[in-house]
């Protein structure tokens, strides 16, 4: 995130205490965010607010840049909970959160950090966002529901259609619609509801590009353990389309993988099983499909934008959409 | 909780969806509420309310009932991650939630859940309640992250000066302080100063009360597993206190047990170390030092609650508080 943004989370968060214990638990709220993600969301926010027609010299960007500081906390405390609940073990270059101190005090830091989320949300003061927020949370929480209980339920027999609803609601609310949203609210603007389609569309071509850069990705760009979602076990378009068609004995092979926990995979395996995957045609077959989305997404919002008090901020948010919804990485 | 609280909180909660999978979720979300705790911080907020003028019948009580439901579905979802963090069995006579569905599952109900809290707050639209309920979760999760890093670090060279920090962070904030607060600010009248101490008295003797009835209580009216506390390796009072004076070899068999995780613990040894807590002056000499606090924290409040706008509804206000911090249940 852009350092303007970084220094607001960490005005909010405590610093020092005289018990040591409590300074530890400071610098784990302060860890996740001072790690740097590439503040994807933030930036989406307030291109949105520009092409809303709020300027950065205007007294309303302060308060834009609150809500843009608020997304990236809660970025960071869906992030560490995440962690936990995929077992991951690293994130952004260093081990997860709950390698380092244990999952009972990570779910915790997780829980402060939200807090500090609201505080954000509180001191950006602009009317609207607070409600945001909230559905913000309610769909992220919801598609995260569908991918843990599948995973919990070792549940395979999932047509596309269900990882597309997922992803509908974990990824493009938080990702793509909320952020725009945020923007319009920050600029005094009532979001236009057009600006859904186009964010579920946008969304869902940017989680099917981060699945296939998942599998297929260069390890030096992407910064993830590549093959990573096939330990985690992860539903992805990929996956289910190949299931589809697989040969019976490799589909026999993945379900063995796919029943047991991440440590008792085999890695012999699941590199087989990731080959499969690179040579059958379902990653070309979601590529595709992320990519129709991504056009589709990007003629509806273009279309959203229409009458945007600053066209020119608005083919910019293009821009960085296109982007976002194509990246390498 | 009072029905006319859980109704509420169920009326933010989503109940029917088409996806058979997310309807399961609306069910986790309502499963904790819905197995009916007894609602003390919600009554106390409401006890604080009318002590502070508000009555049943002004237009603002509504306002005080959302903020007691907020405070409620603050407990619920604090619960859910508490009993993930102490691996807890049980709870409110059934299995926790996390051994129901999953930890990575239950981590998402929580956080959802959380966000309904935050729901409530907006509903209620009290001034001055959105920082009472920050403060109220950064303090909590403050204490709460000592109690975890203990347990983490088999740290047991601990005063019992460490404990009573723990318990005014992680007990009395959320139990005591914030809901008479939160009293306080639904009658429109800003709260006293000398409710704090007050409730750092009071919100340490019900603790305590709390641990003695985990070891010494009656099964039937307590309600929770005897004995829990020593298996969740948890710091009490009573145990510090023992510490300081037990035999060594006594001390040495506490040690190796506490060394171990719970599900490797022996049930014979842990019998005999509740005996020999029970045995000790300990458990006496906690009840005292709670029955002190009690008594202390309940002339502070008297004195607090002097000028309140109803004084008969103060009077009813100390005698809950009253049976709060000497409970046997």
């Amino acid at each position: 995130m852009r350092p303007e943004l970084l220094s607001r989370a960490l005005s909010l968060l405590p610093e020092r205490s005289a018990t040591p214990e409590l300074a530890r638990f400071y610098g784990l709220l302060r860890d996740y965010p001072q790690r740097g993600g590439k503040g994807v969301r933030s930036e989406l926010l307030l291109a949105s607010a520009r092409a809303h027609g709020l300027r950065d010299t205007d007294p309303g960007w302060e308060r834009a840049l609150w809500l843009a500081t608020a997304l990236e906390l809660f970025q960071n405390w869906v992030l560490i909970h995440d962690d936990i609940e995929d077992d991951s073990e690293e994130r952004r270059g260093q081990p997860a959160l709950h390698r380092l101190c244990g999952v009972p005090v990570a779910i915790n830091v997780g829980d402060a950090l939200h807090a500090y989320m609201w505080a954000a949300v509180g001191r950006a003061d602009v009317p609207g966002a607070f409600e945001e927020f909230l559905t913000m949370i309610h769909r992220t929480a919801e598609g995260q529901h569908l991918d843990l209980a599948w995973v919990e339920g070792r549940e395979w027999n999932l047509a596309p259609a269900d990882y597309l609803q997922m992803v509908e609601l974990k990824t493009a609310h938080y990702t793509v619609i909320v952020p725009l949203r945020l923007g319009a609210l920050a600029a005094g603007v009532i979001p236009s509801e057009a600006l859904t389609p186009a964010g579920l569309a946008l969304g869902t071509a940017f989680q099917i590009r981060d699945d296939v850069l998942n599998l297929a990705g260069d390890p030096v760009k992407y910064g993830k353990e590549i093959g990573g979602d096939l330990l985690e076990g992860k539903r992805t378009l990929i996956v289910l389309h190949w299931l589809g068609a697989a040969p019976e004995s490799q589909k026999a092979a993945f379900l063995d993988q796919m029943r047991r926990d991440r440590a008792d995979k085999d890695p012999a395996a699941i590199d087989r099983i990731h080959r499969w995957l690179l040579d059958s045609g379902s990653v070309q077959h979601a590529q595709d499909y992320a990519q129709a989305q991504a056009t589709e997404g990007l003629k509806l919002l273009e279309r959203a934008l229409a009458g945007a008090p600053d066209p020119q901020a608005a083919a910019a948010l293009l821009t960085s959409v296109r982007e976002l919804a194509t990246r390498e990485k």
